[in-house]
């Protein structure tokens, strides 16, 4: 792509650094943002810049947050011995719009993945192990996906605690709430199979 | 949505204002700029705001430039005589990829669109006709979009023009290089057949 302005060009290079964004798209980016007031554009900025500066995270958890203890770890009327432990702030996000989650969370901040050279290093692992340690905890419940990176990371936390008295737990999978059966994949119909729940219980989750 | 930071949420709002991105989207770009080096969210949101800031559009043709007359239009090598009418700098890319044009254009801005509340006052119309009024062109090539849009701005263009001693072309539409003539639409099919060209002609301009 050939552009008569370097400021433009500048502009889409840096755009299409994002995941998923082209040299396209960054363009009709850009030019959107030339169309619109400057403010726009200035408030973005703003933003962006004061998010990757100011932004903390939570001394317990690893939440993103704005104070050094998020709003879930302070809160009180939460259960700190449960603890639900997910990859990141999007499934902390999740989690909470279910309503179904009174404990607290502790974000990995990834998953363990060679191929994208992340090791159990880069991961808030050991703060984790730490708390169990500590004995501040009765149950831990694995809210990672359900791909060979999620099971890696599961098992590895799993090994370093497996000698302490508390519940381990991990989310339940099978077939989705509205979904036709016959279009289920046979792993996940297999497992909610094996993991079936009685009758009576299942009406009073509802 | 609700988020556990103020930051996040500033910037997710703002990002997930850009047109084709929405809430979750612009999250995900924001969890990707604060695993990224800080640089990058910096460089990022100075090339946003120098390009709002500083960008110039050619006095002649309304071609984004970083001078006040841009490349295209101040190369003495091009016919100045020809000029190809086009929507916005994108369509200047494309048409200058093909290598196939060797005059100048002209960048209305955008078509005539009442529905998105775009007026022929909101284009760059006027100085196309006062150039070709002050008798400095001698060919005018409607290259917008085949759309109601595009039909309409062309012929608004052509009635104050019409009576000028000029030739005004259109873009031939047709059937695209290497395209099956069965998916083909039946428009663009019968067009292709009505303006057909002679064969020796053809084979000449591959």
């Amino acid at each position: 792509m050939e552009f008569s302005s370097k400021l433009i060009e500048k502009a889409v290079n840096e755009i299409s650094q994002l995941p998923g964004i082209g040299k396209r798209t960054a363009l009709r980016l850009a030019l959107h943002l030339l169309k619109q007031p400057k403010d726009q554009t200035v408030f973005l900025s703003q933003a962006l810049l004061s998010m990757r500066e100011d932004i903390q995270y939570c001394e317990s958890c690893h939440n993103i947050s704005d104070q050094a203890v998020c709003e879930i770890c302070s809160n009180s009327n939460r259960n700190h011995q449960l603890i639900c432990v997910v990859e990141d702030i999007r499934d902390v996000m999740a989690i909470e719009n279910t309503g179904q989650f009174r404990g607290i969370y502790h974000v990995l901040g990834g998953k363990i993945s060679p191929i994208d050279g992340v090791g159990p290093s880069q991961l808030n692992i050991t703060s984790l192990v730490n708390k169990v340690k500590e004995g501040l905890v009765s149950e831990i419940i694995f809210a990672l996906s359900s791909t060979m990176e999620g099971d890696t990371t599961n098992f590895f936390i799993y090994k370093q605690i497996a000698d302490c008295d508390i519940i381990v737990s991990t989310i339940a999978r099978g077939i989705s709430v509205g979904d036709e059966l016959e279009y289920a994949d046979e792993v996940t119909l297999g497992r909610s199979i094996l993991h079936r729940v009685p009758f009576e219980k299942s009406l009073k989750n509802n």
